[in-house]
């Protein structure tokens, strides 16, 4: 099991679409699949503000809200492959250009309108690889 | 996209090996990717006391410590699939006899020792599926 550096972990990060917001809902640990891209070095999500994650969308200018970001691909049988958590401020705008930019890249289809960019600037970030250089399979739990 | 009951989200968690553990860690929100299985209604997870997880291994007979338990099976390129999330205590057992139980259907392999069994009782249980009898792609995000 190696341990990424932020570089690579960003990058692992940046080809999947995938992952998982993990946030502070009603002072209770919460988190949802949500589709991502990586711009520069920030996370960048669409919300639409009446939904689960409504909490993330803070007044603009305001400090942001401390959340965590996961994704992984890892074989359920092997255990062999990735996973990278991200940790840093999410500050959320909702204004019409990032509809233009964000929305065709994070497919925004059918569902109800994403109104706000939500953009996680890392603070830290940690992962780790396990694959098949690795003397032994190891376990990802734990 | 269509809503699961709790038995049906359970039934899903319990389909799959995979899951993210999303918990507090010096008031900072954390996750990590664990191997589960679901005994009863219970998710049970292994760790290791020193690890990154060690914040779940509460004084046994203490309230616990409130977590989220999440796992999906989602198509990255048609969004179809599921998410499951459950909410609940974590309780925590460094026991022998819990080795021996869990310690084969969890893949203990070749990692520092999993000591510890942290069983989550699911509170709230809340999940989605998106599947083609859907009308259009919907995604999953927000």
């Amino acid at each position: 099991m190696r341990e990424l550096d932020r570089s690579e972990a960003l990058g692992l990060l940046a080809s999947v679409s995938l992952g998982r917001i993990v946030f502070t809902e009603h002072a209770l640990p919460a988190v949802r699949p949500v589709n991502h891209l990586v711009d520069g070095d920030d996370i960048v999500i669409r919300i639409h503000e009446v939904g689960a994650l409504a909490a993330l969308a803070a007044p603009v200018g305001g400090p942001g809200v401390v959340v965590a970001y996961e994704a992984d691909a890892i074989d359920p049988d092997t255990h062999l492959g990735w996973s990278v958590v991200v940790t840093g401020y999410a500050r959320s705008g909702c204004r019409a250009e990032d509809d233009e930019r964000y929305a065709a890249l994070l497919h925004p289809g059918a569902g109800p309108p994403r109104t706000c960019t939500v953009r996680i600037r890392p603070d830290l970030v940690t992962g780790f690889r396990l694959d098949t250089a690795a003397p032994r399979i190891i376990p990802i739990c734990g």
